[in-house]
């Protein structure tokens, strides 16, 4: 007897929900999207997303995505529940809920999805000068684990590095890179939404090191259509991160995903809590 | 025997909230702040902070709102439903929704509240060049109705203005104001809240005409403290709008709102579904 093995990508694995009830999908932590004391946010937004994108009575494809990091999500099960606000015309408004047995409410998330359409278009903006990826540099992950050897990065600017903070040295918030799935694997939007926070936190750019820090909220905007990311493939993403103001306890942080050939595909902001 | 006639202004006006449950309010639409199909989504938007903020479990200030216009909210009542998710040690997290008797839920929306703190901070952004709000005259508003003239809105650069589309005239979403409510009030985070919805839609700019359009979502990071908002007190704020990419029916708009003494109150970004 003979058995056929299916080796799924580690995104896949990590964004596995099985159906177990209307809207209701359970599913579980995985090793390789760790962080520090928790998955990582981006595939726990992707999560939220996919179970509106499994949900039987949705239409068209993501437009927004807004993610609240209530509470750590701890290593193991957790379920996802999906609720259809409103059915509209043109668009379709979801709340998702993920909780843990014990642990009440870790993660909540708003959902717009619309219907794919043709108007018409206009843009202003364009992808920053970069060399090809193969030009660039990939960042050394041999000394890193979980999430961020998930993805394989190439810096053209500010790349994540650690230095002891000094007084009057404070570097720009601004990075630039390639960035992709490691291994290679075709753009969706499960793997969009996870990328849209993949820049790592800009303090430790700004200030050389990381204090306790968590994302408080996260929206990701899909501007690009199923084409626009069937085109993409899995050949590297332009990403660009960036952030205006630390202060009080919060700061900004500003991400944008470019396909290779110059379209905005994904536009993020989060709101970043960090201590001390 | 005399009366003592208090005079609301007609944003408070506007944001009154009856309790009447627990973590329930109700209140009703006014003309002051009607838009084409609806009221304004920056006075909506605000309801949904103001509701959290009345809640007695509430601690700390606003740190960021997302709010999801699921349907049109008709003239007349509604009520607001606020449920604490999670009350962490440095944030609450919080969801709202607001429905209409026999209309079902009209909009939702996710706010973070945290505790004021002082920690590390730094500044990377600043307003852009602005001549004083005297020098710059006030938007016309003698044709206009409804939430347009609810704010006084000076234009430096990008003011709302009608014209025949036409093939190859697209212009710059770009636009910077000095803007406040009318009349003048100080200001505070249901009024920026507010406020960070009032620049009007980019299309109108860009191609000259508005075609049928609603924002989807609308997120807002409160970036400053109750002291920066007790400080810039009633004075114009400086505002500045933009949009990178419009196709597919939907644009991004983004809006920043800074103090006159150069802090940046609050970050904006909104998701515009659009027709045509």
């Amino acid at each position: 007897m003979s058995e056929t093995v299916t080796l799924l990508h580690p995104l896949d694995d990590a964004l596995q929900l099985t159906n177990v009830g209307p809207g209701l999908f359970r599913g579980r932590t995985t090793p390789a999207y760790w962080n520090m004391a928790g998955p990582f946010g981006g595939t726990t937004g992707a999560l939220m997303l996919k179970a509106v994108m499994e949900h039987p009575e949705r239409r068209g494809r993501p437009a927004a995505l807004t993610v609240n990091f209530c509470a750590a999500v701890a290593e193991g099960e957790f379920e996802v529940a999906v609720r259809l606000v409103r059915d509209g015309r043109s668009t379709q408004h979801w709340t998702v809920e993920m909780t843990q047995e014990g642990r009440g409410v870790a993660t909540t998330a708003s959902v717009v999805t619309a219907a794919e359409r043709e108007t018409w278009s206009h843009r202003f903006a364009a992808p920053p000068p970069m060399a090809p990826p193969s030009d660039v540099p990939e960042l050394d992950i041999s000394q890193r684990s979980g999430w961020m050897t998930a993805y394989e990065m190439r810096f053209a600017e500010g790349p994540p590095e650690r230095r002891e903070p000094a007084v009057g040295d404070v570097r720009s918030a601004y990075s630039k890179l390639w960035v992709r799935d490691r291994p290679a694997r075709p753009l969706d939007y499960p793997a969009l939404a996870a990328m849209s926070d993949s820049f790592v936190v800009r303090l430790l750019q700004v200030r050389g090191d990381i204090p306790p820090i968590a994302t408080a909220t996260l929206t990701t905007y899909f501007l690009g259509d199923e084409a626009a990311l069937a085109r993409q493939g899995d050949r590297p993403l332009i990403g660009v991160a960036d952030g205006r103001q630390f202060q009080h306890g919060f700061n900004d942080q500003t991400a944008e995903l470019w396909s290779d050939d110059g379209e905005l595909l994904a536009l993020s902001t989060q709101i970043v809590w960090f201590k001390g």
